[in-house]
């Protein structure tokens, strides 16, 4: 079984990207509606939040887990993978995205956009800066490091969330957020929020052509084949009988409608847990 | 002592009017930050979570408490209420604004704008219901019964939060909600959420010179008044050294920084307290 935590249903676009590669295995996602967002949450907050809920998952059986909220796995995810030291597994959706971003990137300008939590947590500035090495330079610019431009952008979520995705509003928000970063020539920007590939189209339409547009839900799915190999022990572990099951820690009603959008299918049959 | 209970610092609006009338009580704040906000919580949770937070403001020995939240006091005021019995005394934000709204209105159409969650519960358009004996129509209409008019806004608090009170954005988003609620030509408006004063000047720009805006926080401390005279015995047990005291269960330097705008006056040492 593979496990999905996220502070409410914005981790289906994640999900929804493992489904379409390895539709498969088994798969059970908690949302924990009653605590979202996690976004304006202290550091202590989120950990102890994200500690609960994986313990929840662990007792469902999964032997591997995708922390699917970016602000949870910029903060916590150290956090749990030292408690649990492998068992079960324990992934983010940070990494495989810094990953993915340092090998396109041309000019080394990487702009990220996330919630208040995920950028003030400075965790993508990090990892980037840790797996800089993977970034090849021009020959021109032999020399030059990467440059990172991060941007909060709080009000996306609740555009998202209120379905206001081809609205004025939110154009008029995605430019002023972009702004900046359009200004400092980013030529990769990272999604860093699972918010956001709904307004992807808008975010590479704003940004142009020499920017490419990384979501951190795709980037985390593609990653997963590379880990499968690597580690196929923990693959032959996983049950596959294509079995998809939804819990939420609160508003089972408003889970289901959003959530559907979120997956791009139906949900239904969502169990609630507290 | 007189306690003020709010999902976070939004109902520091509702203290600033008790505290500009009424400045010789003590008063405590709890801000429940770390589950704001309670808009998109369920009844069940937003309950509980009014029934501990109040167990902890009788602990700091409350005699009165204010349920600050209009989206707590739509769901939770009744059951604390029940529990308590009267000791200590537990009031609401969401009867005063109906009285005077009701002694307001001139043909009976009232507007009621909230978060999702205040909206949901129904709770402002039954008050209105129940006490609608308070109206008095025009002798052409006398016939006439009350009309209620409500409109959910759940972008106006994330763009409050942001500071984005004179923004373009948040016109075009005031105009969209406010236009059902002018096109039905209501006389009387609640502003039915903590936030939401902040934005009145521009609401009362948009509704014209026809319709009355009426703040819950303001009502609920003009109404005060009123409370004291009918109940000397309360009002003798309240403690009076010019005390105030701010706890929030996460966050202290977000509550500081956006609280002073909703106290309009700096907040200093702030209590965190889970």
């Amino acid at each position: 079984m593979i496990g999905f935590l996220d502070s409410g249903f914005g981790g289906l676009t994640v999900m929804k990207e493992y489904l379409k590669k390895y539709p498969e295995y088994d798969y059970i996602y908690l949302g924990d509606q009653a605590n979202a967002p996690y976004g304006p949450h202290s550091t202590e907050r989120i950990n102890g939040l994200v500690l609960k809920n994986v313990e929840f998952l662990i007792e469902k059986g999964c032997k591997m887990i995708i922390i699917a909220c970016n602000t949870a796995s910029a903060d916590a995810l150290r956090v749990v993978q030292q408690k649990y030291k492998g068992k079960p597994t324990i992934l983010g959706v940070l990494v495989p995205a810094v990953e993915e971003t340092l090998q396109k990137t041309r000019f080394g300008n990487i702009g990220v956009i996330g919630t208040r939590g995920t950028i003030k947590s400075n965790a993508y500035a990090r990892e980037l800066e840790k797996y800089s090495v993977l970034y090849t330079p021009t020959e021109k610019r032999a020399n030059e490091k990467i440059k990172v431009y991060q941007q909060a952008c709080p009000l996306l979520v609740p555009l998202v969330e209120e379905g206001m995705i081809k609205d004025t509003v939110s154009r008029m928000m995605l430019k002023k957020y972009l702004r900046p970063l359009k200004h400092a020539h980013v030529d990769a920007l990272i999604l860093g929020c699972t918010h956001y590939p709904l307004l992807q189209k808008e975010i590479e339409r704003i940004m142009g052509k020499n920017c490419t547009v990384i979501s951190s839900a795709k980037a985390a799915a593609d990653a997963i084949g590379d880990y499968f190999r690597n580690h196929p022990d923990v693959e032959k572990q996983l049950s596959r009988k294509g079995g998809r099951t939804y819990y939420t820690t609160d508003c089972p009603e408003r889970f289901s409608n959003l959530g559907s959008k979120f997956l791009g299918q139906k949900i239904e049959g969502i169990k609630v847990d507290v």
